[in-house]
């Protein structure tokens, strides 16, 4: 009987062996996609000071920020807090090592964060996330950000049975430099957010959104109008053209977009990415390139990759301007998704190689040699050492192996054994030297 | 000019890129080890229940805590809090999920811990342990105790550049027994604390403290006597055995040992384990099999990796009987100590292995395909896409780098490039298909 409720927290992931083998493996091969493009690994603190942390941070991070104190201590001399995102401790770190790295930096981070969400599906208060970054110093070219998509683009592809994606990209000058054209200059954090929105609501609703703010109905057709904008580059430069704009931020994310697109056809199968005017994000956070990414045939699982272009990474903590570009895949959430969508399934058992079974004390030691050299071989094995009947241990090798071996005596003086397929019941000989 | 104090919070370890590659290559080898032993990966939540982390906890621990609150809602509501060990984590998870696991269970846990410890060199407040275990129902053999020594000497093999190690062993059983035997029960948890602090002061002090507790001289000599028995397995049976105690828990801790270190030896160099009557571990957590390891030239980092056998895991948190047996490597610690004593330097370092530098922009599309080609080959390719002068280029890839190559119009018509050599400067050929 329970003594405690031992259940994980709310809002926290927690696997079963088998699932948390293929979360390894996604963690892994997106790891790699990362490295082999020559991003460098970091792995920072969960843990930081409360004014670095919320230093940028307002509104409703502040609120869902885990603080942190010890029990001998009092609450409000809490001057540490848990990070809400792996972005603050990205800035902290270039700023603190600057000395130390080689701008551009390209980095890459995999690890945890933390908030106080409000417990529901799909809303976790510890996540992993796997961040890619760019960061230069003063100034870093937009060829980076086609180089951080095409990363994304790898690490996403790498991932055994994820189902097929295209990501969306767009540049937030073009809409900030329609929206100055238009006067509109003063609405645009409203109109941005409405954007933002669009596609969670009818049609209808997001014009009347748009009215709502006092817009007139011909700037109201331009900007639905110009939201619609989809498709390839040529396509969607020639639209982007006709609006005949001379305004300079208009044309510099133009420009912008057409690049990273162009850089883009040189690495991407063209089914996987699109010009997409209705991806703005939400944060005012990034200033130039912006993207989502989502799974063509399960709309419902959300942007499952997004990122962008941003300014200035640190411009609480230091004076230094360090433009960067970056982008991220929610891991946890991500795997919990493909689970909901039963994309993910126990079929997917990841048992080990080899259950080894000594019949008796005697023969321990030679098949610890056997499965040292089959250990040499890259296998993983299991020596099965209970002192409960062959029966059992043969039960036992069937639910965490693939093959099994049973090693007595004779097996030990002829210098093989026979292994058993645990699936077919199929034999073969196993030799050892 | 910084505008905050960026530096880590104190007790949290940062590392430099070359030093995160290197602490990264630890974790994944020590990784490899536990999974081709057949051990199965866990990553459990770093965030639990108060009331789950402080069923065990008590005293020094509860007051290092970490309770977590957040900003909106009182600190004294707080229910939650950071875990300071996994093996709280790994017994609530084995409650939890008992249905769904096979035992034995062999589990590994590679994660993060805290602990409010006051700031000092080696003491950290967030750290990485590396776990493994295995868990029975009612009862676990003891063969499995030298199993875990045998994967954790795997691991610890498996770490390039760790000066040679030894493991020692014991087991309290012997000890207890001993102390039955001389009418000694009653103060059993203080001979205990003052045997396992007997290395770290001179002998006399030792002797004071067991006089301290009432001891006559005859029972000191004993103990003492006692403590300085190690060696190998044939050596320590013969000095145990002529105690000629009757006593039964002194008499199963000499099978035990016996068994384990049988075990051992034929799996493990002589040299690198010891039966030693002076490792007791201070938990009283511990109720058979103990061991630490200590690297021979370099006793002051102390032990590297320790462990033991528990006769229930889960006490606190059901009435099931679930033994086990388990070690760790402190890998966080580990990592400075080896830093601190000079032996991780900023040599190792670990640059990508290829710079691809397009010459010009009309270039980039064809140097993505030959990166992308690289990349399948296993490389690490970073293409240099800053919009400066040929000559940054080039000193950049110097920085982050092995090897450099750069591409323009005559290289793509000729179908390859001079590839450099950065730290020889050797030229050698890179052909392209």
């Amino acid at each position: 009987m329970k003594k405690l409720n031992t259940s994980p927290l709310s809002g926290t992931q927690e696997l079963l062996p088998w699932a948390q083998t293929l979360f390894d493996k996604y963690r892994e091969t997106i790891a790699a996609a990362y490295a082999a493009h020559g991003f460098q690994h970091i792995d920072t603190p969960a843990i930081d000071r409360t004014e670095i942390l919320l230093a940028k941070a307002g509104g409703e991070t502040e609120k869902q920020i885990y603080r942190v104190y010890k029990t001998s201590k009092k609450a409000a001399d809490s001057e540490q807090a848990l990070r809400f995102d792996q972005t603050v401790s990205l800035a902290r770190y270039t700023v603190e090592h600057e000395n130390d790295l080689a701008f551009p930096f390209r980095v890459y981070q995999i690890g945890r964060s933390y908030r106080g969400e409000r417990a529901q599906k799909g809303r976790f208060r510890e996540f992993y996330q796997c961040d890619v970054d760019v960061i230069g110093r003063n100034r870093l070219a937009v060829a980076y950000d086609a180089e951080v998509i095409a990363t994304l683009y790898d690490a996403l592809r790498s991932i055994k049975g994820l189902p097929e994606f295209r990501i969306r990209i767009s540049n937030r000058k073009i809409l900030t430099g329609l929206l100055q054209e238009l006067n509109l200059d003063d609405l645009s954090a409203e109109i941005f957010a409405i954007v933002d929105h669009a596609e969670k609501v009818p049609r209808e609703q997001t014009v009347a959104a748009l009215q709502g703010l006092g817009l007139g109905s011909e700037n109201v057709v331009k900007i639905t109008a110009f939201t619609e904008i989809r498709g390839g580059r040529h396509e969607v430069m020639t639209k982007l053209h006709s609006f005949k704009l001379e305004n300079a931020t208009f044309r510099t994310g133009v420009t912008e977009l057409n690049e990273v697109l162009e850089l883009l056809e040189a690495q991407l199968p063209a089914e996987n990415f699109i010009a997409d005017m209705l991806i703005v994000r939400g944060l005012d956070y990034y200033t130039g390139t912006v993207f989502e990414t989502f799974c063509l045939e399960y709309p419902g699982l959300g942007s499952i990759c997004s990122g962008g272009r941003y300014e200035n990474l640190a411009g609480h903590y230091t004076d230094w301007i360090l433009p960067g570009v970056g982008g991220s895949i929610g891991l946890t959430r991500l795997f919990s998704v493909l689970t909901e969508a039963g994309l993910i399934s126990s079929d997917a058992t990841a048992p080990i190689d080899i259950a080894l079974i000594p019949l008796d004390k005697t023969v321990r030691g030679r098949t610890f040699l056997l499965a040292k050299q089959l250990r040499a071989e890259g296998k993983t094995v299991d020596v099965v050492l209970s002192d409960k009947k062959l029966w059992d241990k043969m039960a036992h090798a069937a639910k965490v192996a693939k093959y099994a071996c049973v090693l007595g005596p004779d097996e030990i003086i002829r210098g093989s054994a026979q292994l058993k397929d645990l699936k077919t019941g199929e034999l073969s000989e196993l030799k050892f030297g």
